[in-house]
């Protein structure tokens, strides 16, 4: 094989109670990337329609990530790649993680399957480290592995694969406002009271506990955030109503999508799910604030030839 | 029915990770309790030959939790109670929490199983605000339930049963040294670096994951206390060693039981438990400090008749 094309899912890192360790991948947001073998060696990037992205690939996520990977396998071939960039950048629903993600899984099944897609993960976490200056994993992590994904750790990285309930389907509001990654780190405190990390790690663990055993509404009591969302909702104009919005329409939780301005939201079935998405859009209909609006079962598998 | 003989079990809180959230409940390891219908109505506590502890039942765990649960029910009879008192006061493995468990428990099934033993676990509670001051669930929860237990949120009380692999083992030792839980609790930060935090609900949400997938290994990595462990061992002489000789001996993980002074191990299966609790021993035994040395599996079902 020379050639694949593969879907590159978009991620929700966090999830509420998850700050940091959490995320997972959606099943109908993601960018279309075909890579093909070449003779020449390196990579090299296809301009980019949708976006105005860097095709050097030293300062492209892709680029960054496959180059990652082939000099741990010492590969002296080349990679064409061309990118359908539909996750937008910045809507906080991990586009560079999709990039990253996509490129070296398509790259590795070119090459034979030297690497597992959990091995994958940090050539993967290199692209983040372009993006965003820190090679994190919440968004790589659920995109190569699919489902949900925990990071445990980093040093030494530890991913644990959380299997859900089939019918938890996620909603996805994007206003097309800019918050910066850096900025919304910046906001954060470096402490926190004892009491609300106590009932964070409860609701985390509750959280998993609901996922294992298929319990919607323990899922829905733990997606609960005592620590970020208080200060990084300030970031996001409409977020307090757009969060009352969803959860009256009967979302199991909502919350900030990893850094935002996204908004998730999670609800059992599919219909319910699209219920929460007209709730939350009325809320940006009437500020003239303009957004996108997905609805997603969770993706099972990550990354995925098409 | 009149009368009825109960094991109420030790327990150990906490968990490494799982700072005021996380039990389990003991199967070897605990009190014995008989209480029998009066006309008399109030409860009367029999003297306690193993430790000097009250008989007023104002002022008894067992009394307190029992008069809660007889309030509720505007039950206007009474019961005797005969405690034999095996798990010692101050040990840090639920000697209140069994004392409360256990009579509620008892008294429930005396009057047909009025409550669920979730039901019972705010009338214990009042039990614990007795030995303490704070109403805290982390003990009489899996007293009452089995297995291990998160007590995602108090109010509303939110307790969720956690599964867990059948050859876990756990191995206490108890140096015969007074650590006060008010002291232990005063020595805490009330704030603590979002990065130890990050580590923790990692850790917790691992542990959980751990437990649904009967994954030891996983348990293992999880079984880590980057918050509470690094204050407290310092008030439990040896604990660093105990620790090491636990771990070298095969134990998952190793850490502080309640707030101490007991140390806890959990094990795969219980020949390694067994090693465990002479490498546990041997630190002790050089010292000269006195111990006792529990090795237990996990009781599935929490108080239980006998």
């Amino acid at each position: 094989m020379d050639k694949i094309s593969v879907f590159c899912p978009a991620t929700i890192a966090n999830i509420s109670c998850g700050f940091d360790v959490l995320g997972l991948a959606l099943d109908t947001v993601g960018d279309i990337m075909t890579v093909q073998k070449t003779k020449e060696p390196g990579i090299r990037i296809a301009p980019i329609k949708e976006q105005d992205l860097p095709t050097d690939p030293e300062k492209n996520v892709a680029g960054v990530a496959g180059l990652a990977l082939m000099k741990s396998l010492d590969y002296k071939g080349g990679f064409h790649i061309e990118i359908q960039k539909r996750i937008k950048a910045g809507s906080g629903i991990g586009s560079s993680a999709a990039s990253a993600a996509g490129a070296v899984w398509a790259i590795n099944e070119l090459l034979g399957r030297p690497y597992t897609p959990l091995e994958l993960v940090p050539f993967a976490m290199e692209g983040e480290r372009l993006a965003s200056g820190a090679p994190h994993a919440d968004n790589v992590a659920p995109a190569l592995l699919g489902g949900f994904t925990l990071v445990r750790s980093y040093a030494p990285l530890d991913i644990i694969r959380i299997t859900s309930p089939r019918e938890l389907v996620a909603t996805v509001v994007h206003p097309q406002i800019e918050v910066k990654t850096s900025d919304s780190r910046k906001i954060l405190k470096t402490t926190f009271p004892l009491q609300d990390g106590i009932k964070q790690w409860g609701n985390l663990g509750g959280l998993v506990a609901g996922l294992y055993t298929q319990d919607y509404e323990l899922i829905g009591r733990c997606l609960v955030d005592h620590i970020i969302e208080p200060i990084r909702a300030i970031l996001i104009p409409g977020f307090d109503a757009v969060k009352s919005e969803a959860l009256g329409a009967g979302a199991l939780g909502c919350g900030i999508s990893g850094s935002g301005p996204s908004i998730f939201a999670l609800s059992k079935g599919r219909k319910t799910a699209e219920n929460v998405g007209r709730a939350m859009s009325k809320v940006y209909d009437s500020t003239g604030i303009a957004f996108d609006l997905h609805v997603s079962e969770i993706n099972p598998r990550g990354v995925k030839p098409l």
